[in-house]
């Protein structure tokens, strides 16, 4: 496999998931269980968290993480108001995670540097332990992924889940079967059928709910960046808040239904898409895409939900003539201010 | 004027928008008055907010004014983690303010409720005083607007915003300005050019940076509420990380850069979509749709902003010969779980 092949990059990555994981579980214990002791002794009352793009959909799966696993208010920060209108909130109590890939972006950097000096613990994820924002932050934890070349973030992403749930209420034990799951999804890959159906489709929409949610956002992005389809993420509630009078027969949509609560409330959302004749397309156990959960707990299937999805993504770019790893306008590392 | 006219209600609801700000400042001081009395008494350390829908966008803009004026870390609730999930975490010190036009939201009140008990300050600011939501809050703040009629909220929306910025550390001096102005930007309307230009686009991106963002946000839902366009907002930032990559000349970009910090911090993205070589219209002063914003201070800045985006909207779905008080598949009230 060489670079030149169309993808071989981000299929590469893709495919390297499980064990991705396993090192994580593995290799990361120590650094995460100390992340949890200083997170323990801090007892933090609120927790905030900082992230862009990709990292942001993982920072809002550990939102739902915290509200229901801590049993803490969470929030996302919105980092211009630190940065640009240079806000500097009393941030005593609050627990400040900033998730990147790259650790790189100015912005991240600055608005943890800020909420530190602020009062806030601070913690890094990124899987870059000499990045700018890994010293930015009074803790670090590595998500150990290995360098990702391609632009289209995959294993950084699924690692940072892992991660993030280890450091939010979530047991190891509990991640122990996560590896071998990811394994099986991914040998299950039904995605070519999709790829067929969606060859020509200029916009599509992603809808879940919970811990899922942040799943139908992340595919969007991915289709966005490798396919340029006009990708459309809805929390199963908001889709029913004006964005379904959009939805016809011409505009096709991904649910994503796993086990759990999450999937359970997304019940309703699936009767009035039928009401509308939506064509659906479903992640789940038994899906259209497939997931195998065997022992997996509800809060981790976001991990194994992405997997089609992402493997949706680059087979679609292929079959549309493009190369998911050299998308248009994009570098690996944004500068934002 | 009857209703059998298409758009007849939203472009009613339009143009009353400067006379509802009046009656605001005017008729609501009082209960906003003690409203901030009861946020002072309170002394929250965190602020959460809760809403759907356009609602939503008013409650991102108050997570701005909550960060930057009040100086206090906020975030948007995830109505799932109090409902679906039945989390109850501790929320003493905890500002909870829920966002509705009608205030009959069944998963807001249920939150709602759930964050009272768990110990959070709770406000409701709605269009109704009677609503289910008015009744579960301590707290209730009427934004005054009148019976909204149109499927598409419009004046409920600036009014919400108009009723956050004074609980939320505005002042009502510095608002004296706004119904002039919002009257001179209607006066100033250049939007029939817009939808000329737009007549057959299928898909759209707006963006923007913090205040302005959650314009961005509320005029891509009023586009794919009324005309069914695959619209889809972006904080200036987010751009640049990903979805830049589904630009090019074939994809209409409208940037709402606004005299102020938020407007400024534009400057690299509007740079960069240059670079793309992309469609850009400009809502802002002597912008493509412009703004007559004199005497108005930044952070009121998105009330006058979306008025010319709403109008377009209506425009653009009566061209396409759809009637955007009659979207397809949306009723006023919904109801989620």
């Amino acid at each position: 496999m060489t670079d030149d092949v169309p993808g071989a990059l981000m299929s590469a990555e893709i495919a390297e998931q499980p064990d991705v994981l396993r090192r994580l579980l593995a290799d990361g214990a120590a650094e995460v269980g100390a992340a949890v002791d200083q997170i323990r002794a801090y007892a933090p009352r609120f927790v905030v968290f900082a992230a862009r793009g990709t990292s942001d959909h993982a920072a809002l799966y550990a939102k739902y993480l915290a509200e229901i696993r801590l049993g803490l208010p969470a929030g996302l920060a919105s980092p211009s108001s630190l940065t640009v209108y240079e806000s500097r909130p009393d941030m005593s109590g609050v627990l400040f995670i900033a998730v990147s890939q790259s650790g790189g972006s100015p912005d991240l950097v600055d608005s943890t540097a800020a909420a530190r000096e602020c009062g806030a613990l601070t913690i890094a994820v990124t899987n870059n332990p000499s990045s700018q924002l890994a010293a930015a932050a009074a803790v670090h934890v590595d998500v150990r992924a290995g360098v990702e070349r391609a632009v289209a973030a995959t294993k950084t992403y699924t690692a940072e889940l892992l991660a993030l749930y280890l450091m939010l209420g979530g047991k190891a034990e509990d991640a122990a079967a996560l590896p071998d799951a990811a394994d099986a999804t991914l040998a299950a890959d039904a995605s070519a059928k999709a790829v067929e159906r969606y060859r020509f489709a200029e916009r599509l929409v992603t809808t879940a709910r919970g811990y899922s949610y942040p799943t139908a956002r992340e595919a969007a992005l991915k289709l966005m960046e490798t396919s340029y389809l006009a990708a459309q993420a809805f929390s199963g509630a908001d889709l029913l808040h004006g964005p379904l009078a959009m939805i016809d027969g011409g505009v096709p949509v991904i649910a994503i239904a796993s086990p759990g609560r999450g999937g359970a409330a997304m019940a309703p959302v699936l009767d009035r898409l039928r009401e509308v004749r939506a064509d659906v397309l479903r992640v789940g156990v038994g899906g259209d895409l497939p997931l195998e959960c065997n022992g997996v707990p509800e809060a981790l299937l976001p991990v194994l939900e992405i997997l089609p999805l992402q493997r949706l993504a680059l087979q679609l770019a292929i079959s549309r003539g493009g190369d998911p790893d050299r998308p248009r306008g994009l570098s690996k590392v944004t500068q934002t201010w």
